[in-house]
């Protein structure tokens, strides 16, 4: 097993996937993929063999011939391949769906809406400001997390599912970072921030944090 | 089990959930939601109960005192729940997540970009009229069927993963619904369009089709 992660340090899809390491305990080297520099790096040949969306992260084992695309899809693969290292999802279908509805309010209704390349376009083709960007992500980030706190309100206790750690911690912590960029005012969310206060006092979330990794800027 | 589906008859995040039901055998009413009459009538409390993000939709089992939100959580607890029925991911971890990939292509990267809240948004914001609502979802479709159709080159035959339906090709029919329906030029992507077809001769995915529901317009 060499995995390898192709990475950029303020993606919020990357740090879920550090994160989703880090907590399995699985050791991986970190390829920063600049989205900025260079037009983005991303945009490369040889980034796009191995991510046509151009988009990070990538997920490679090299002992295995395996290159994977999509946060969730990875982290999921991860849970699947290693049975014995700590799960992110729960035993049982009904849990398991529970935790997969919050990790995807997150993953689909709102990182993909306030992400690089969509704040970047509507800069280009609306003319939007950079303040006008931020009211689009706060916007989305508000509705976003007014639903998940709701939510969470059944099921929280020191992580968003109990005291266990699941896909849904895994993909809240990177949100609650873009929200504190945006300005999101996080006294809204009470379950959230407290949640979040508790995830990053530990190890696995602290070393996936994006002001700890190396590309960081 | 009795299953009703809280569903619209044009949002693709429900045509999937109905495609999923179809596929596995799996009996269901379905409970109309009418996302503009009555100011969207997602918003109603009653509705909000069910699901607090206020999106179609929702999946309950009243026998179980079941209710689930997230179209993709909905598949994968459907596929857990009743794993006798036909399957809609494979059986190994790497096909796993080769499938969930192209599914949340879908579901991440673009679905969640063009749909009714955000076109709206666009609209009340930023001034933008039907034909630049038109402009952004063909831009973002475009950009995530370009992906899609360079991953099915090594995985698709009748369908996006050889001769078994999967939870990409469930994913992929209501994206192809909605390219039609913002004109876009299906001709780019011959792989996706191919598979289309051969999706739409189907019994489970043309009972789900936009036009077959009661709530049709």
């Amino acid at each position: 097993m060499a995995l390898k992660l192709y990475s950029y340090w303020r993606s919020s899809a990357s740090y879920r996937v550090r994160i989703a390491l880090n907590i399995k305990g699985l050791d991986y080297t970190l390829q920063p993929v600049h989205l900025v520099k260079d037009g983005g790096q991303q945009h490369s040949d040889n980034y796009a063999d191995l991510n046509p969306a151009n988009l990070v992260p990538t997920l490679v084992d090299d002992d295995e011939d395996v290159i994977l695309n999509q946060s969730l899809a990875i982290c999921e693969y991860l849970d699947e391949k290693y049975p014995n290292l700590p799960q992110l999802l729960p035993e049982h279908a009904l849990d398991r769906a529970r935790v997969r509805t919050v990790a995807m309010d997150i993953a689909c209704d709102v990182q993909p809406l306030a992400n690089l390349r969509v704040l970047n376009y509507l800069a280009s083709e609306y003319g939007v400001d950079q303040g006008g960007k931020a009211t689009w992500a706060k916007h989305w980030i508000n509705k976003c997390f007014a639903t998940v706190e709701k939510r969470l309100q059944n099921t929280a206790a020191d992580y968003c599912f109990g005291f266990t750690l699941s896909l849904a911690d895994v993909c809240l912590m990177p949100q609650v970072y873009n929200a504190h960029r945006f300005g999101v005012d996080m006294s809204q969310f009470p379950t959230i921030q407290r949640i979040a206060e508790n995830l990053a006092e530990l190890e696995a979330f602290k070393r996936a944090a994006p002001e700890n990794q190396p590309d960081a800027e």
